[in-house]
């Protein structure tokens, strides 16, 4: 797929999975919401998540920035598979224009951040690769 | 939710991702199928992967065992969200009766198995961890 298709589908995933490496050297993967502006993923620590669960991987990008998000498509039609992967550099942002500006492009992608707009830190991953997988047609 | 219940959920869903650390120490996440058995997760590089990234994966857990499995549900309602995290050490088997069960195992989950059985090396998962989150009810 093109990087312009790829990015696409990024922009349009309702979820992706980010994935940091915790204060043991360890791999730590999660769900995340998420939007896309220009060079950067956006991301906010919000009410759905518990209060412990969801520092750890603001934690973790404190201590090493290297994360890694995946997007992809599952179909039990293996042909339809695809994923793109985005590496990056994290940052966690606890407030101003580039905490607010992130929180808005949030809030245009998800209605339930509009009925409630998130009051947590953002993460910023500045895109540093983009790769993609798309299933072979047989 | 239990650990039964989460060990179910993980059981039942046709897809995870799976974070590894890569040679740079950088993190690695990618879309796997995969079976449970007892305290393993097994999965195989199968037909439906290019070459070349199935075995980043394999090349990372012989480096580096360290390996975090993680299998959500996503839903507009955040109210239905949940996610079950598996921490485990993986390993590589290219051969044997552990690799063929293994392959049995995943035979019996996926039809796309039965048709076309795979040939690839097994990664076989043993379970040191699972944690568990579901959203609140409000």
């Amino acid at each position: 797929m093109t990087d312009d298709e790829a990015r696409r589908r990024v922009a349009e995933a309702r979820v992706g999975r980010l994935a940091s490496i915790d204060a043991n050297g360890q791999p730590h993967v999660v769900p995340i919401c998420f939007a896309v502006a220009d060079d950067q993923i956006v991301s906010v620590v919000d009410h759905k998540q518990k209060r412990t669960l969801a520092l750890r991987r603001l934690d973790n990008v404190r201590r090493n920035p290297a994360v890694q998000l995946v997007v992809d498509h599952y179909d039990d039609d293996w042909s339809l598979l695809w994923w793109v992967r985005i590496s990056g550099d994290g940052r966690v942002v606890d407030r101003g224009t580039e905490r607010d500006n992130a929180i808005d492009l949030l809030t245009q992608k998800y209605p339930q951040y509009r009925e409630r707009r998130p009051e947590g830190a953002v993460l910023l991953i500045d895109i540093t690769d983009v790769t993609s997988w798309q299933a072979a047609s047989e």
